[in-house]
């Protein structure tokens, strides 16, 4: 339920979100939200589904989609579309900020699964992001490209792993 | 363009596969997924796009999205289907290393955001597992679950974030 007391759209008990005011100012905010997965049978033979919590999406995965070349989903895939979507959000707060809000920022995360250890690991997510920002030089664009990639909340989450940034400036 | 030399579905370039046999053992295997994210705008008044590699799922996401009641997804929902997706396949592997099989397992990850200093932060992630798994007793179950909450790669990718583990043995 939200703060003015309506219940949420589709699933509603997967979200939580409080907000007080004192002074006009936001000063505490809490989202909780979700997202789940079924797996059926063996790691090689079994089949599985992914779910975010908003119902936006829902799709199948397995070990070929996830380790070969099948079609599916993937952990890793998420993963990289979660930092970059929000990499791209933090960067544009950030740029705005810093008296530069942008017009654009394309943002690609490339996610590297390997094996270490007897396991497998995600080693590196490679960044790359090109970013329409009117009037800002590239020194400046660099400063808060590499503050974004170091305080956006899914970085932050992610610190644990190497995070490896290309920040270019186009359409100028 | 995978091991064989067939190139991928979709979207091939996000895709990179290798794989090397000695004495019939798999020693060297992986993979780069991708996902991408267009913010366009400031942070209140725009709007993005993020979108997994494989072309599975491509959805909208604003700052009503993911810091209020809006419809449509946010990073955080990612995150989570990927750590419940990663910990369910991960489990049916140990459980089977340990002798016993599983039927189902179904995850729920509940992603926490929350201010913190002035910005946001993920500040912990709630797993509550449900497994269907013929014959095994609490004990090792709990002791498999445990194991695949610190070591299956999405975790470890995150193990700067506390997560916490609800598992339970269901159907017996």
């Amino acid at each position: 339920m939200s703060a003015d007391g309506r219940t949420g759209r589709g699933e509603a008990t997967d979200f939580a979100f409080r907000i007080s005011h004192f002074s006009s100012t936001l000063v505490a905010i809490m989202a909780t939200r979700t997202g789940s997965a079924v797996w059926e049978g063996t790691l090689k033979a079994g089949k599985g589904k992914m779910k975010l919590g908003s119902g936006a999406f829902e799709g199948p995965y397995s070990f070929a989609s996830r380790f070969e070349n099948a079609s599916g989903t993937n952990p890793e895939e998420l993963i990289g579309a979660a930092e970059a979507g929000c990499f791209s959000m933090a960067l544009s707060l950030n740029l705005e900020k810093a008296g530069h809000p942008p017009k654009k920022i394309s943002t690609t995360a490339e996610v590297k699964l390997e094996q270490s250890g007897g396991g497998f690991k995600i080693t590196s997510i490679n960044l790359t992001t090109e970013a329409e920002v009117p009037g800002i030089d590239q020194a400046k664009f660099n400063e808060q490209a590499e503050l974004t990639k170091k305080t956006c909340p899914v970085s932050v989450a992610l610190s644990a792993t190497q995070i490896n940034l290309n920040a270019k400036l186009v359409g100028r």
